[in-house]
C-alpha cells in the first residue's frame, strides 16, 4: 500500500459542484477496508509523538477521520456543526459562501483555556471553513496544534493562511 | 468503565429541538478519551466474529461512529447523504418528516448483490430515518446483517420495525 494506491482510490468527478469543478471524490477510497485503514493509520502515525487532547472535526465530512482519528490517538472528539443543530449553549462563528453568509457552531463548554487541539477534515481547499473554524476555537482560547487532512488542493494554497496558526498535514496532494 | 459510567456522560437537553423533548447529546459522552474508546469498543466487539464488508452511516451524526466502526471491523465505510451531496450517480429514498418529505442518497455504485451491511448510528429513535435508508439499501441487493446504536429511546419503540430486517443492537436504553 503507497500513497499512490490511495491517490488511486480517489474518484474524480467532473464539474461537481457545478461546472469546471473537479470533485475529489473520496467514497471510492474509504468503501475500501486497506485504503480506509492506511490512511487512517498514516494520519495517525504523523501525530504519535504529540500531545494531543481533542479532534475537532467540522460536520460532515469531518465526521469521517475525525472521531476515528480521535479513537487512534487516545483523544476525545468534538463536533463543529452547521448552526442550530448543537443542542447546549454554543459559540458561533460566520463565514463566507460564494453568496451569502453561514455560520459554525462549538459548544460552549467544549474546550477550555490551554486543551491541546488537532483539527481534522477530509479536503484542504481555499481553506475557508478551516479558518472560520480557527476563528470559532480561537473564542475558546484552546490551542491549536494542528491540521491533518487527506488531501491538498496544492493550487488553492489554503495552507498559507492555516500555516499562520499551526503546522499543515496532508496526506496527498493534487 | 461500565455502561452506567458511559450513560452518565450523555447530556439531556431538554426541549430541543422543541418544547417536549429530552435531547440525549453525545457531545459529551465523545469528548471524553475513555468513553469514546470504551463505546466504541464494545460496539465492535458485539460483531467481532459475524462476517461485515462494509459499514454503512447516515450523515451527520452516523458518520462518527461509523467510520470508526467500519476501521475497527476491518470494513469499508460508506456514507448515506441528504440530497444534492453525493457526487457521483445516486439511488434515492424519499422519507417522511413532521411537515413535508426529504431525501437520502447513496452512491448507485456503493454496494452490489450480496455485500454484508451494517448499519450505524447515534440513537435510534422513531427508526424512521434508518428504515428509510434500509429501503434504500434494498435497491442495491446488499443484504443488512445488523444495526448498531450507542442509545436507543425504548419507548418509541423503532426497534419493532429494523428487527423484521436484522438484528438491532444499542448500547444504552432510555
Amino acid at each position: 500500500m503507497s500513497l499512490q494506491d490511495i491517490k488511486n482510490s480517489i474518484r474524480n468527478v467532473p464539474d461537481f459542484p457545478k461546472q469546471g469543478i473537479q470533485f475529489k471524490d473520496i467514497t471510492t477510497a474509504i468503501k475500501q477496508p486497506k485504503i480506509l485503514k492506511e490512511t487512517l493509520e498514516m494520519m495517525a502515525e504523523h501525530y504519535k509523538n504529540q500531545q494531543i487532547d481533542y479532534v475537532v472535526g467540522v460536520e460532515s465530512r469531518g465526521f469521517i477521520f475525525g472521531a476515528a482519528l480521535a479513537y487512534m490517538l487516545g483523544c476525545g472528539f468534538i463536533p463543529v456543526r452547521k448552526k442550530g443543530k448543537l443542542p447546549a449553549e454554543v459559540l458561533s462563528q460566520e463565514y463566507s459562501l460564494e453568496y451569502g453568509t453561514d455560520k459554525i457552531e462549538i459548544h460552549k463548554d467544549a474546550l477550555n483555556k490551554g486543551d491541546k487541539v488537532l483539527m481534522v477534515d477530509d479536503l484542504l481547499a481555499t481553506g475557508g471553513t478551516t479558518q472560520a473554524t480557527v476563528e470559532l476555537i480561537k473564542k475558546t482560547s484552546a490551542d491549536i496544534i494542528g491540521f491533518a487532512f487527506m488531501i491538498e488542493l496544492d493550487d488553492l494554497n489554503g495552507r498559507a493562511i492555516l500555516n499562520k496558526t499551526a503546522e499543515v498535514f496532508s496526506l496527498i496532494h493534487y
